[in-house]
């Protein structure tokens, strides 16, 4: 067997004699570019051999595709280089797959697939009597690796593996922490999930670590839900009855999601080394058995900060046992790991331009800054946006009103439904058209205030002796009433906004900006999916800046689990990410409430020009 | 607060100013030699005070206690410097504690108590609105570590413990891994456990971490035992049905006597941080859950040998679930972790002069070397010595004969029993006295040989028409039948003792010396203990060198594992003495047949001048 030493990564494989240099680079899984399949007609995957003497001569193939001067910088191509003994090669940056794009809805990131997982084939040397020589010490030295180490229940049956593969093993490691060793097999594979764990909505994605493509996902609602709608309600719970119940729930349905995926791919949950997690902070402190109590009282310190790695036993998450766990830094009580997701998705800290990052939910999250500076806050929005706390609000299924235009002069209501079923009740997304749609005919004026436009449509509420408007009649609608918004409603979506605008405001204000000087507005979580960003903007839930600017970015939580889980170098971003974001607790902000009570007024409705 | 940092420790703690830097180096656990109990008195914990502005002058007894030369080089006494603002101390080594006296059958080993786990009190700084920071930070960055980390299953419930004990906490860690925070509890104490799972006995001690005393010790019978006598039998029964029983029944073996010396010591056991392990290597590997297999196979190689250091919940060991359980590294597949454990007891690794330590149970383990070479081998030495395939061969256990004297001229035999029941068998040593005897009265010649000196005590067994001697009747003993020595008995005691004798002459033949170089020769194990010594050189069991050089020293396998968790230092050795070790395998060894069929004769006997 012939050694093959690929740096700069400090990674090496022993090869047949006779393999190809793209060979090794594979087996490593070093992701170089190669666009001909390795049939040496691309020329991309220019490499550097140091010891020339173990393989074989420059091709005439190469002397085609390489520069005068790239041959006497002694490059070749690893397609077309025969190893024959054993070679140093050095792999330059430029040689590297840079433009994977791992968004499918935000600003395409440029990340090197570089997984913290690693899976390698090696031949091992079979020890003879008087060695003095461990199997472990077989592989770890292989891996030429100084401390690194096969995990504890991962060591356990490596003996027998190793003899009875007859020394040809398959490796797979995350850092230098060997979870798994098997016999070799051909062709390979290797897979890893990504997790967000919303308050809401729990999904989690099943991701080839040789391609970084997503090859499925599974979701579910969060099954703590029976312990309350909202963050603070399952706090209080697990403060009052302890964490187990909390804990235990969310554990056992994402081993069922895990279960169901596997199935779905015919793969063996043993098969799988690593799971990357984001949260909010309450999530993630639920999620790791930790008792969140802290972070709902202030000064909302958190229990810990930095990046965790634990193994998969010790949560009891039915991967393999010697899996890495890895969860995303938090920022703050309420600036979670799912907001360092939402940054790394979004890429924002690298860029010169000043982005707004909003995640809207229970609370809203907010980051402004650049590659200099974050700043961040969470503001308590409630649960309006969400349907929450609104008459007929519910979450977004099948009969939710999510799309609606009034019509000024009969005021009637044009509007879709989920689904296509009938109208049952309001979600987020229709909540804010109704109002923006209420302003822009004047139904409500800019205080929040319901005017009597004179229609049956607009009436009297006989119990609190407010105005309402009907959006759908009984007779028409899936449920024995009529749907109406109430001025407790408005009320509600006035606060949100309000609440929303002026963590915004602050935020800029720190940074000594204004709205205008944003460069980006993104939009994260599936509030950001559903919403008619005109009627947030005419509202005054997002800043009046130009459309253009505002962008949807989808579930970027969940993209930044992704990228930590395919990138060694966006794993490192994280824990600077979370020191480097400055939080701004706004209940201690000594001009939050004025601002707040500015916030809180609709726009004066500008008649389109 | 005032900040005490203590060099060259890396150690700090947060202290009440006006306490004395006494005060501090106790709470940070370092041994500083006190005689006086902190009166001022005795003038033994010399200190340099590196900022004496934050201190208290120097005092009329500092003057009187300290030379003239210390004054001008700023020592002063810790017991008496009061501490006024930050400061930095540092410890010489002559005021540590040397002389702590470890062993209690071997030779003293100075051990500077200076345990890997610690106990420190903290007052924790209180977060404020808009602090940046995790409670964890708070704990971590306190102990002034980098890199240091409260290990998962700790941190759950801190942010209670902390705010509940109004931030003044007991932390304990491992190395930089915190395993326990607790309200702060005075005066503190902390406990490790020692542990030596032999084949046929295991053994826990409970140790004071504060003291470096043994407090209590508990005992067993490996349950192994129901699996097999020897290792050999128990690593066929792992690979015929599985590592499960084997494991399991030690893990649940040892969890008993944990519980035992917990209640009997009035200790929750989540107070234990740290347990200890020595054990041969097929012990050593079952006890790890690892398949034991390929030790009993060649090339006899090890699944590991690095010492390991795991979680005890990953075991199942019922102690704080994130206590470390460090096991020692084992040198080869039949020289074990006991082993080490020997040599770091006897310190033999440290001397000038050559030693053997040689440890009989079923196998003989033996170490030759001093400071600058060791090599070592295993002899297969049967368990003819351990009372095994002896016909009235039994465990050394009540009613067992130990101790034999043959009258040349009756040939009655005087002989003790243990706990002086009626005999009902002959133990290790008692074998061992008894073929010594025989040799010395001329009943069995130096070929092995029965010979008939005319006594119905010398009898033909009528099975096998060889020659028996009848060491009691049946009317005197505790059975129904005669016990005798049969020339089996002489054969297999033989067989043993040229195994273990062919061993040590392979050890010095590679040394390039001879018997006679020999320093000392410590006998290690209950073997060593009970045997007597002018008997076993008699016989030629052990090499024919003056008998103040040979020196029993107990337990010194379990001695060992007290050590490594007493002392960082001698923790750091373990590994370099795995490595240092040079292990000789007798069965490829090209002289092995010839020295071991030389070796079988016993010495013609020398009368008594």
């Amino acid at each position: 067997m012939a050694k093959v030493s690929v740096s700069p990564f400090d990674l090496s494989v022993d090869i047949e004699p006779g393999s190809t240099v793209l060979d090794a680079l594979n087996i490593l899984g070093v992701p170089i570019e190669v666009i001909c399949g390795g049939k040496g007609t691309c020329g991309k995957c220019k490499i550097i051999i140091e010891n020339q003497e173990n393989v074989s001569p420059l091709s005439e193939m190469e002397r085609k595709l390489l520069s005068d001067k790239e041959l006497c910088e002694f490059f070749r191509l690893a397609c077309l280089v025969i190893v024959e003994g054993d070679v140093s090669v050095f792999v330059p940056e430029f040689s590297l797959q840079r433009e994977l794009r791992i968004l499918t809805k935000g600003d395409t990131v440029d990340v090197v697939l570089d997984p913290p997982v690693k899976k390698v084939n090696m031949l091992l040397p079979k020890p003879v009597l008087g060695d003095h020589v461990s199997y472990e010490e077989l592989i770890v030295s292989g891996l030429g690796f100084d401390d690194g180490r096969i995990d504890y229940m991962a060591i356990k049956d490596i003996s027998e593996t190793i003899k009875s593969s007859n020394f040809d093993v398959d490796v797979v490691y995350v850092n230098k922490d060997v979870v798994r060793v098997t016999p070799h097999h051909n062709p390979g594979r290797i897979f890893g999930l990504a997790m967000d764990i919303g308050s809401t909505t729990v999904v989690v994605y099943l991701m080839d670590l040789q391609t970084g493509k997503m090859v499925d996902a599974e979701s579910m609602l969060n099954p703590q839900v029976k312990y309350g709608e909202d963050v603070i309600s399952r706090i209080t719970y697990a403060i009052q009855y302890g964490i187990k119940d909390v804990h235990d729930i969310i554990i056992k349905g994402i081993n069922t999601m895990i279960t169901t995926l596997c199935q779905r791919n015919n793969l063996d949950p043993m098969e799988i080394p690593e799971l990357t997690v984001v949260g909010n902070t309450a999530m993630h402190h639920i999620f790791m058995n930790i008792q969140p109590k802290s972070i709902s009282l202030s000064p909302f310190t958190p229990t810990i900060k930095r990046s965790l790695d634990v193994k998969a036993r010790d949560l009891g998450i039915c991967i393999n046992p010697s899996a890495n766990i890895h969860v995303l830094p938090v920022i703050a009580g309420f600036v979670g790991a799912d907001t360092i997701g939402v940054l790394m998705a979004t890429d924002m800290f690298h860029n010169e331009h000043m982005s707004l990052a909003i995640d809207v939910g229970t609370n809203g999250e907010l980051v402004l800054g650049n590659k200099d500076k974050m700043v961040s806050c969470s503001c308590a929005a409630g649960p309006a946006l969400e349907g929450g706390e609104i008459k007929f609000g519910m979450r977004a299924s099948p009969g939710a009103i999510e799309d609606i235009k009034i019509n000024k002069y009969t005021l009637e209501a044009e509007y879709k439904t989920i689904k296509n079923k009938k109208p049952v009740g309001i979600c987020g997304s229709g909540i804010i058209d109704a109002v923006a749609e209420t302003l822009k005919i004047g139904m409500v004026n800019s205080t929040g205030r319901f005017v009597d436009l004179g229609s049956n449509r607009i009436r009297k509420d006989p119990a609190t002796g407010m105005l309402e408007y009907v959006l759908e009649w009984a007779e028409n609608a899936g449920i024995d009433e009529d749907i109406v918004i109430t001025a407790g409603d408005v009320r509600e979506v006035q606060l949100a906004k309000g609440a929303i605008l002026a963590g915004a405001q602050i935020l800029v204000d720190k940074l000594g900006m204004t709205f205008n000087d944003l460069d980006k507005i993104y939009l994260a979580g599936a509030f950001g999916n559903y919403i008619d960003i005109e009627n947030a903007v005419r509202m005054g839930l997002l800043p009046d800046i130009p459309l253009e600017r505002i962008k949807s970015v989808g579930n970027a939580a969940g993209e930044g689990a992704k990228l930590s889980l395919l990138s060694n170098r966006k794993r490192v971003e994280e824990n600077k990410l979370s020191k480097m974001v400055h939080y701004i607790e706004l209940a201690s902000h000594e001009d939050f409430q004025t601002i707040f009570v500015d916030c809180l007024n609709f726009p004066e409705f500008k008649c389109p020009t």
